[in-house]
């Protein structure tokens, strides 16, 4: 059973290639720059539980206390830290995590529990509040830190701590009498706790993470055999309609995904990182009792029809997901508004990070390309743009259209920082989303989800298979294989996705006989035997894409192999209303233009793309008019760029993903 | 300075025209099904104060408890009842009015308060929660009633009490130190108390209404020099959290339009009932003091800002506004989906009744047809619309498109039940809509704003002045006007509204030099007196309009002089998707075609109008493809009929009023 986190190791980038220096502007920017951000703000000294003036702050977003999440941002850049040092020492970075993973060893309490909130600031209420404070995910991410840190330093120093945490918890939580028959408000523990399991084979990690997600949503828990959060919140003496700011209404449980047991889930709702979280660790306990089980039969046709409704009907172009923000989440169907001032448009970077933990857990239960095309459409817009080229400037919401009042802008970190640090820990241990492997004594299968110039090394037996790809993607789409094996030959499978954006495609030389299934194209030994080297191309063209037409929105996307592009007002100085007037030719010739400055990328230059401005002097003091769409004004060229690339060269934040075409 | 309340009177619809059929329905029909109404839900004997069992039951939507407008519904319906009657006596109306006014003297306190909820269920904390309960807002309405009641009774059996009430409210409400510097949740008290004031003359009720005015939104009231709502909130011991389940945020005060004093307020925000009936007052209290005083330059242009960012950015094509479930208002500006599964659609049957009130009282400051083409547009969609043909079921939303989970219907009664007797009352006096006209000892200034079968008598001086006009508007716009003298010549004007949406007219015979100012033609008397009859003709033909580019709805609307049609699936029976995917083609031939049942209108044909079906194969389980709007399927003719025509047929309530057209 593999996760990405650990699989990672086995990957090489190849210097220079365009996830080699993603890595490194992280390794050496990224890094540096979240530790002194974690410095500046209290955070990195928070584990020392001293008083920090800002935990009397009120609550930004009622009712979570600002710094409740303090313990899971250190605990995620320890986690991308140590991806890191793997690949590449860097003492200063090694210093701090120690320091840290001392200050983490000291505010232990003798009994186990480990929480800044609940330790400084409300003492004696642990546990009281697993709806809306954020105890039981910053454990999960400690959890996850300890892992990683274990990898790296090769010793147990923060793992023993988590591990006597984990104990508490596991005596504290579960269907006792005298245990506690709740779950966590923002899942997370769920996946950290499985992924411990593997390491430890503790039965016991796997029976909490189990009783998390089995209780999750029962209306009748405990002895009162009522909902959780209700007992939780009379507990606490809060009346019924005293509500977190972010609930639709009262005691809306689907924020948290609880409203009902995730089996009786028939549509994707709520916050939509903690969905992808849950979701993530409901597949984990699948592949843990495999699908054929009575769990595997149980929960997997419930993510499959959740995975199913949010990819299909609440996801935008660029893959990110959520367009409400109240509930930082999923709307109804087909509601997918392009901005602020649109009606709205989330798509948070973490989201976006969480559907490609769920699809690349998918794809280990069921190799299909449309989880790897999702994956691959996530990483290199959703998340990607998450990030500025610098590596020190970040996004939370990735908005596709920007307006006056939320122009398109990075920001060096945020209250709540979630979404930093999870990009860092992202690109940290980016080589486990590149393939999976499997291998026994005599053979290997070797599945290739994304393209980019990376060598991967599996051991088999006494020998080790050696693949690796050489390509030009995301810009070109030929990529060249050579497998080496050194030592005995073995039993060697090669899976190639086939994207499902490829209008074509080709491997040269090609087998006889084509063996696709789901998307991926089987390679089999004896072909792989004699032929060590091939390429594999997918030609990369610009295409002009269109919304789901009950989306209602009358505009046209414009993309090139996985990249979704914009248009951004620093190549268009004539343009003064974030493009919203600028009606598009989807007919234009698209030129490609291949850049190398503030990175190598190919622009996408629509001849005469802009038909005009929209002429809305008909619509002049009414909402209703008598009249077609029209332009006015001339016709220009559009350059497109880049989503990913949107807000790195400066101008006045105007950028739009799809434009008008009626 | 006139009120249609009043000036009704002096209007005679022709027996057999439109809204003469109309308000026979309403007279035979509504009030006695109403009457029922109020009868079988507990409404009309709530005034005996007698404890009722739902006054336990948990409220619908905290915290307002479900009978909190119990008192408004009665007096609504008595001011619907006394307007009709005064056309057409009927004993067993008469009889309840009476009984329902002696209920009101019997219930109220010896101090002159008169509350059911506070008397029954709350005794003893009267005024401590102006915000969010409906106190004032049911004293206003019990004014409009006893107005309303005075005109046909010619007695003070219900004003007297209220009186008694008024002073009361005028002795506990102002900015002296013994008195509560509070002003009501829900705006009507304010525009009833000028109402009270034309006809008592008393100083206080104009007092009483302008400092409810005035001090809306003060952010700093009393001696704490806080917003009102806060210390109230804060006497009552809630905490900040605890919020009505229709505030977007805590302590959001935009709901009711008292987030900052109105005079700063720079777009219409907020529960759209409330926005009018405040403004309606605003406009009033403008009227009173002439808009050039201090209080009309202080206020008016507030009024025209907000108004103009209703009409040009917050409404839909039949008038309605409010996209917003939540708090039944205003979203930002063209954020206007068409229905509850695409995004919401508010525009409630009050709202519009509301629209039209402004729009009504704003032409008497300033004619221009602007105003008149949206309150006419109301009218003949967003109002009549919330009416069943035989006057006994009723909408609360009226969204533009249907679905599965919120078809297009009518109910007989609402648990909150504003809507139903304020279409009553509002066709009760729909005669002071049809035209205003001031007198003078020698003169008269008539100004048409609507056109139907009708008859205006004003009398000057010794002289009556007499004019008709007859037409089968809506559904010609041909309307024939005579004019008559009855004694001595007099110095008339008359006004009559250019509509905007007609493209041409003519007048005939046609005066040499057409005067026309702000879209109104005026005819002066020598011609008057040289023209005692003439036609003035507005060709009604089929018009297809298309949302402002900026609220990104791909439709077009079908409109035939005031009326906006829809197409409903009892003339479609081949149509399965409430016409979502049906694709429309803007450029069909148009064909009228006159029916007459189940009432006299025109339909119109679009022949071949449904080019097909959407082709949505292509994006079939994904959100994005690289296609473009595509029609599959036969073309079809398209029927479409008046919007406020449907529901009344039978069919499936699949009901779709702009289709999309790419």
């Amino acid at each position: 059973m593999d996760y990405p986190q650990e699989s990672f190791v086995a990957t090489t980038f190849a210097p220079g290639s365009f996830w080699a220096r993603r890595r490194e502007v992280v390794r050496t920017q990224t890094l540096r720059h979240q530790l002194n951000m974690l410095k500046t703000t209290g955070r990195y000294d928070a584990f020392k539980l001293k008083w920090h003036p800002s935990y009397g702050d009120p609550p930004t977003v009622y009712p979570i206390p600002n710094h409740q999440f303090w313990d899971s941002d250190v605990a995620k850049w320890i986690e991308g830290a140590c991806y890191l040092l793997i690949d590449h020492y860097d003492a200063e970075i090694d210093a701090a995590v120690k320091e840290l993973v001392q200050m983490i060893q000291s505010a232990q309490h003798p009994d186990g529990y480990l929480n800044i909130h609940y330790t400084v600031v409300e003492p004696g209420k642990r546990f009281t509040n697993l709806r809306d404070m954020h105890e039981l995910y910053n454990a999960g991410h400690l959890i996850e830190g300890a892992l990683a840190h274990r990898l790296f330093f090769k010793n147990d120093d923060m793992l023993s701590p988590i591990l006597k945490y984990v104990d508490l918890l596991a005596a504290n939580f579960g269907d006792q009498d005298a245990q506690i028959p709740g779950y966590p408000g923002h899942p997370e523990i769920e996946l950290a706790l499985l992924r411990l399991f593997k390491v430890t084979g503790d039965e016991k990690h796997l029976k909490l993470a189990q009783f998390f997600i089995e209780e999750r949503g029962n209306p009748s828990s405990g002895k009162t055999k009522r909902h959780y959060y209700d007992i939780e919140a009379e507990a606490r003496g809060e009346k019924e309609h005293e509500r977190p700011a972010y609930f639709p209404a009262s005691r809306s449980y689907s924020y948290q995904q609880a409203h009902v047991p995730i089996v009786e889930q028939e549509t994707i709702e709520g916050h939509s990182v903690r969905a992808m979280y849950l979701l993530t660790a409901v597949t984990d306990l699948v592949r843990i009792f495999r699908p054929d089980s009575k769990v595997g039969t149980t929960f997997l046709p419930a993510v499959n029809r959740l995975w199913s409704n949010m990819v299909e009907r609440k996801s935008y172009v660029t893959g990110g997901i959520g367009a409400i923000k109240q509930w930082e989440g999923f709307g109804i169907d087909y509601f997918l508004p392009h901005g602020t001032d649109e009606g709205g448009c989330y798509a948070e970077t973490c989201a976006a990070i969480g559907v490609m933990m769920l699809s690349e857990r998918l794809l280990q239960i069921d190799l299909g390309s449309h989880y790897a095309d999702i994956m691959e459409l996530c990483l290199y817009n959703a998340v990607l743009t998450g990030m500025s080229l610098d590596g020190k400037a970040f996004t939370y919401v990735n908005q596709l259209a920007s307006s006056d009042n939320d122009i398109s802008e990075r920001h060096e970190w945020f209250e709540c920082a979630c979404c930093p640090p999870n990009v860092t820990r992202t690109l940290g241990y980016m080589g486990g989303y590149i393939w999976s492997h499997n291998a026994t004594e005599t053979s290997a299968i070797i599945n290739v989800h994304l393209y980019t110039s990376a060598t991967l090394r599996v051991p088999v037996s006494e020998s080790v298979v050696e693949i690796t790809q050489k390509t030009d993607w995301p810009w070109n789409g030929d990529v060249d294989f050579s497998i080496q094996t050194n030592g005995p030959p073995i039993d060697l499978q090669v899976r190639l996705r086939i994207p499902g954006w490829a209008g074509s495609w080709q491997i040269n030389p090609s087998p006889e006989n084509l063996d696709i299934q789901k998307g991926y194209l089987y390679l089999n030994a004896k072909w792989l035997q004699q032929h060590s080297q091939f390429r594999f191309s997918c030609p990369m063209k610009p295409q002009v894409t269109r919304p789901h037409p009950l989306a209602m929105q009358p505009v046209a996307y414009i993309t090139r192999g996985p990249i979704v592009y914009c248009v951004e007002d620093f190549d268009h100085l004539w343009e003064e209303h974030h493009f919203k007037t600028t009606l598009f030719d989807p007919h234009a010739n698209l030129r490609e233009e291949p850049r190398s400055e503030p990175d190598q990328y190919v622009a996408i230059i629509a001849e005469n793309g802009a038909k005009g401005e929209l002429d809305m002097s008909p619509w002049d003091k009414r909402i209703v008019a008598e009249a077609g769409t029209a332009a006015t004004g001339e016709k220009r060229d559009l350059c497109y760029v880049p989503y990913y690339l949107r807000a790195n060269r400066g101008g006045r934040g105007h950028m739009r993903v799809g434009l008008r075409v009626e």
